[in-house]
């Protein structure tokens, strides 16, 4: 049985994410849990997720490093809080980083390995490593910050 | 009528990349054109290319970055050549960088905006601005260099 994952934990309004929304039939569902002291998140890219034949687009690949470094901010937040905390914190993306190390190869299940760099009270630096067949495809640095209240639509959960 | 863009231009095998090939039916279709000194793409989301309500997903903000920095380094190599290049080099992306400035609105026309920044023998770096209702919403760098020989499938143009 998979573990529950933070994006199942977060309120309704904010479940669409294209990337890991679970509300969202179109998305990548991308499920952030800890394994550890990392937190991990697997994806297997569909066919058309292709950047040349057999390769991984790159957007993909900053897609997953994205969200999964949104989750996993929540979840190292949920987790210095002493605990669950519900609903968790929603972060959203100040910026994003990328570094494709060698070319990610398509029709296998990736990897994302996420480690918490700093936590502060507004935002939480995290580092992820994108792994195929066990290496090292990409490496990424995401700014995640608290969602900002010009984001919050009237009547959403907090 | 729409001048063609760089994109309409690669091989076939090289056309299949979900950001920007002609040939993908799945996928975005950024498709990338001079605009004097600059140049353009124009993309409007999908409706579940969403982050919270309201809001552009962050990692298709990226994508958009990303294949029109590839875009406008095959297009300014192209320009610099002379004139045409047919057909033209295609180029991969090294690394990735997005600031995002503040949430970009769904449900309108986002424009790509793309300056180059160097270029080089074996790499172009282009800034991308992306826009919404005329306001800079994120600003992007990518590192593009060629498409190394490792990801060249047997039979594929150069």
């Amino acid at each position: 049985m998979q573990p529950p994952a933070i994006q199942d934990l977060y309120p309704d309004d904010f479940a669409h994410c294209y990337g890991c929304g679970r509300l969202n039939a179109h998305g990548l569902h991308v499920r952030s849990t800890w394994d550890g002291d990392e937190t991990v998140a697997r994806l297997t890219p569909r066919p058309e997720h292709v950047a040349v034949p057999g390769f991984v687009y790159g957007g993909l690949v900053a897609s997953l490093i994205d969200c999964h470094g949104i989750g996993t901010a929540a979840l190292v937040v949920a987790r210095t809080a002493g605990g669950e905390t519900s609903p968790p914190q929603r972060f959203v993306t100040a910026a994003l980083h990328v570094d494709y190390v060698r070319p990610t190869p398509l029709g296998t299940e990736l990897e994302a390995r996420g480690r918490v760099a700093e936590i502060g009270a507004r935002k939480v630096v995290v580092d992820v490593e994108v792994l195929a067949h066990g290496e090292v495809c990409a490496r990424g640095r995401v700014v995640a910050v608290r969602l900002p209240e010009s984001m919050r639509t009237p009547g959403s959960a907090s």
